[in-house]
């Protein structure tokens, strides 16, 4: 059974400011419809104030999680980007910084090994709506 | 000389609350075992509470480790994943995002790039003792 | 077309407390150089005072991007790691692990899916110049 490498892509509209979006099925999707039954799943954003990791996606963690980037990233504090760059988006490229670009998940016996309370989701931490197209890289083996 | 995908599992008892966990040996081991001599090995935690990094592993840095994230999302602090889930582990749940699920470590010669002084941790934020079974999958040639 | 596995490494001379190095177009030369179309590149650090991730790189970002780490992880507190290590290098380790050892990144008809405003850097933390050798290994395929 021979390794393939398989690209897709995942379109998003988010709102912005630590937009949390739930993304599992459409990566379940992607890999059912490959027929891939083992590898591994690489999720990753181009572009540097999004960011790609897994939580429990239920509404109140996920207040929590917001609550938690906005805590430790100020949006009081005087940035240096900020004054060069007009979008005033520093805490946007800082909060993203902190989770990052890329996860990778394995893919066994046709699932992705994910905890039962455990889901993947881009966060959009620009400051502004946004239409993002994530990248998704399967290394994997198909069904025969 | 064909790539190969192998799945292997660690099985670990945690005492919970940031308990940190060397686990550098069980996947070294994993590799011997499989005779992996180049490639990659991404770890892999099931759940959302739980999360894998790499670390000097020497019990003071340890607790300075714990503290830094003790520090960073607060127990005190209200949140509102608790009002709704009756374990009490939102904090659990920030502080493994802050690290993620998921670690990609390069293999070659038959032995993982980590340098002298770096080991790869399992640490467990949820608050009580667990069970976990944490995924290995393997992309890599085997010796011939 | 067969995937192939391909080993390289980054020498970097830097001058630690957080020093932040654009990495992007030399993980881009070995790409190149290595012919490689389809297929992901992890970017990894032998050592547990160094960082890999993607931003903006910019000089104001980069200022800001120290600042934060500089803030969540003070200089000022007393940590245990200093008290039996005579580096006194906590903060570097501290900060280290809020990022990550290890960024894997999609590579698409020649290239890596970066955005426009996206590079990928290498942040040493240690609390001193060091002479840095990353790991690059990529799964992928080659051109015919």
């Amino acid at each position: 059974m021979a390794i393939e490498i398989i690209t897709e892509y995942i379109n998003l509209s988010t709102r912005g400011h630590a937009d949390v979006i739930d993304i599992t099925q459409q990566v379940a999707s992607v890999i059912e419809k490959n027929k891939i039954i083992d590898g591994t799943v690489t999720i990753f954003v181009p572009g540097a104030t999004g960011a790609v990791t897994t939580i429990e996606f239920e509404p109140e963690l996920v207040k929590d999680t917001k609550e938690l980037f906005f805590e430790i990233v100020k949006e009081q504090k005087k940035y240096y980007h900020n004054t060069t760059h007009s979008q005033g988006n520093a805490t946007s490229h800082l909060r993203a910084t902190l989770i990052g670009p890329s996860l990778t998940v394995p893919i066994t016996q046709g699932r992705m090994n994910l905890g039962i309370w455990q889901q993947i989701v881009f966060i959009d931490f620009d400051n502004r709506a946004r239409q993002r197209e994530l990248v998704l890289k399967i290394i994997g083996e198909k069904k025969k």
